[in-house]
């Protein structure tokens, strides 16, 4: 099964945020491959995984990253794919720093960025974009949407109950 | 020709921003229908716009608000597509407010958010979704961002012989 | 005893926030319904709950929610009733994301913002909404307000003496 | 015919953010009075005029102020009435000062905040808590409502028409 | 021996932070008097107290308050006195909105705003503003610098024998 | 007439609002000395004048700068005497940096601040601290309220006689 | 002569910027190369201008760029040579999002970052640095500051004398 | 040996902060004073350390300080030595304060700043800045980067092997 999306961080302490991530893919039967490539500390091997990443059949690449977080927007640089950013919480500015560092990117090279720590939602954006051209994905898309209403539903009906 | 990108703002003022993205996707060819549809002021034309959004042959939708900006993760919130959210600068707190907004979605319910007043990237976000399975489109955002390269060289070229 | 005050969260984490409006209700003796609802996973009940709100008897709406805080605007959009909005606190930026996404309304639907967490004062302004038609809730809430004066002099007095 | 809204402002140069709650009001036929009272030059006044405001039969305070916008929540503690705050742009901080000064009171005393110059909204919000006990002025709010509904699908039109 | 220095605060909460202001003046023998009182539960009695501040005796005023801490700026509506603000810390947006509400003073009535949580300075502040017409206090105020310069110096040796 | 207030900034683009406490000084008949001081480019006469300010009779330091505004607090470390501090609006952060940096002082070292290019605010506070030991100063501070006062009534007549 | 200096910037929308950080290297006698190369357009480019910048000769980086501002990070990735960083300032958030981008540096990889808007200083940490290791262009340095310091005393003697 | 870098904290509270700036220079075999110098409680003793810096040998000069922090700015006034500035996390403000106290600095008095909190990349820095003239520190300096690489690396392979 060929990989179809690349869940990228800069760093290991990176991973609890993008767990998440990892989780949604598997839950929907996405390949993924997950890698520790940092934009600051290995650049020309972050460079060179995005330069390659179409070619070897990805087509979704999620990069996580906090503070001056460039790791997103570099594989943006770098590949004509989606690049889906994931802003990491950080001690100092608890986030809103690798926010701003993710999303902010110049015109020509967009970076799909997602909620702080919001690594669920990063893996949830991959599957959606798979979807558009996987009907079979879509469906089970709209079937996990309304399993997300089932949820919040019994919830109101525990509270209604009291 | 089947529209496949849904652009939809929440009034006709933030049409400037929104320009940019219609103008990227007629670039690369890509039939867009663009709509003024408020969360605030037409709550059920939009919660149908977006409900309806993939069985009329949408693949991607990119909404455009600001201030208390409810329209992209409103639209996420009724279709399984994939949402792009464009911040439009406001006023008073120059699009933070938008930003936030639109990018801090719960869990179970992404936007892909660009930068405030993106709406270059968010119609090249979406180019860039639908490449994922049209070859030809991949091919041509390659070239694209070649073009962006050798733009930036240029300027690189008159800047050096001064 | 018709429920006059219908209050609203995005989810059960809401609760612990929400429940001083319940309680302050309680305590000038207002019916209250209490409901999940998420603009996010459950956008139709959520606007369904809003355009029927006013013909079951309603008379105010308090709504909670936090990050990208939909929900109290949303339900502005559905009903003419006066929405209050609680901005719940996060743990990324701390309720300022839910704050600005509650406050910044566009022109025509406005939502009665109070404090990030502020539970209690929610409860508190409905009550006074009520209030402006009803003149024995109107002598309780001043009789509340000479209390709140009564404690904040025992307070000074326990100081002053030492 | 009684004065049912209090309009109050610090400043002769908050008019401008304030004219459009005091036009809202006229548009719905509520009689208002308008104020200059300054919390901090005419602090003895301010307060007066919140003891007596429920007695001279106002039933609303609208109050604008910026910068440290003390006037709404010293408003909001001299009188059971509902008090709406409109935060006024200001030169330095664009009004973030303003709003935090208003929206952040202390549980007990509920200040309704707006947007950041939002005076129509704020005048709004005063007939929506009139109309919670007025039928016919709660009829004309919803009418209001489906103006601001048709003046946007008029929009939306315009732009499908090209 | 007549109190110079009225120390006030919106709360029993307030007290740790405030307690280190009472301690500076008693420090420095100066005779103080403390006081909870609340701009938004008491209004009258903040103001009265204000207003007879002069009369009674005192120099300066230190008032600290958290939120939408509107006492300092009150209780100098109130009195000719200078009147110095403690921003007190809060949980949410951790006193920048207290800050914002006590510093940004319109024109004609300042306060003498001190740091977040500073009420050690607001202590020294007051002594200062006395010895401006009291030598002997001033000389202790030297004497003190010296102390801090002192223990300063002595926190270097250790370091430098480390 | 010894100068009793020294007036300071670090540069003379800070002359707009620093005139303001210039002018209040002059309108309350205090003699002052203005000096542009800069912490950064003269830190050496900088702290001369500071440690020399009491001797030379100076009572209250008023000092302005914008951006990383070192010039108020070190001012307060070279001097017993009270210093006043004005934070300078400045072009990218609107004299938020210059708050910060001001008003943050550590415990021991006090700097009074006032508003983001709060020079009027400065002077007064200046003429305030005088007053404290200067009945005939204090008189005139009462009255300059009272005139504050008066002019506020004048608008709210205007207003109400439309 | 060898260029010491590589002054770099992202487009050529930052030379007004980055003109200041050229003339003070001129001003000195340091040779300089300026660059616009693109992290985001032209990632190979400046990841092979950042591993060669040593061998050619370069001793310093100057970087500027605005937004997510990736650059002066990258390039001090890809280089043993200190990098300064200068943030560009932004339409949006001011360069506030340029500051965070660029200074929030992950440990490993430092950026040595000036003010938002700093070219000039840039140009002047570049020739301290060079003058590390070459003591008359540290003469020069000194007497460039006694020259700021002499500026700023013939602005306060005109300022004294009226 | 003789000392090349002075590090210099205002507090000893900055130590933990500091420390790691510290242990860099130990690991390059720099020879370093640490001293406790306080812009705002030794004046007169920061300024003689920045005066006499370089005459006693110091080419780098590292300075930590939180909150107002005025001690990197006031040393880099005081000498033509490069100055690098650490912004220590503050209670309050996470050191965003401190960050802007530091980095606005004005033009013509530079200070290199690095992220809040950021000892250890303020010892890298200094290193750097040694290392233009010092072609074996640089070699180190390389190797170094080398093996942040090879950790970086060594962790992607653990997470692959997973």
């Amino acid at each position: 099964m060929t990989n179809l999306v690349g869940i990228v961080m800069g760093s290991d302490s990176d991973l609890p945020t993008m767990q998440a991530a990892i989780d949604v893919c598997a839950e929907f039967g996405i390949a993924t491959e997950v890698r520790i490539l940092s934009a600051h500390r290995t650049p020309r091997d972050m460079l060179e995984y995005g330069v390659t990443a179409h070619e070897r059949g990805l087509r979704v690449i999620i990069a996580g990253a906090g503070g001056a977080a460039h790791l997103p927007g570099m594989l943006a640089a770098c590949t004509a794919l989606p690049v889906i950013g994931v802003p990491v919480q950080t001690k100092a500015l608890s986030g809103l720093d690798s926010l701003l560092s993710i999303v902010q990117m110049p015109a020509g090279v967009p970076v799909a960025t997602v909620a702080i720590g919001g690594g669920q939602n990063a893996g949830l954006l991959a599957v959606q974009i798979l979807a558009t051209s996987d009907p079979a994905l879509m469906t089970r898309m709209s079937t996990y949407k309304e399993a997300l209403a089932a949820t919040s539903r019994a919830k109101n009906e525990r509270l209604e109950q009291g």
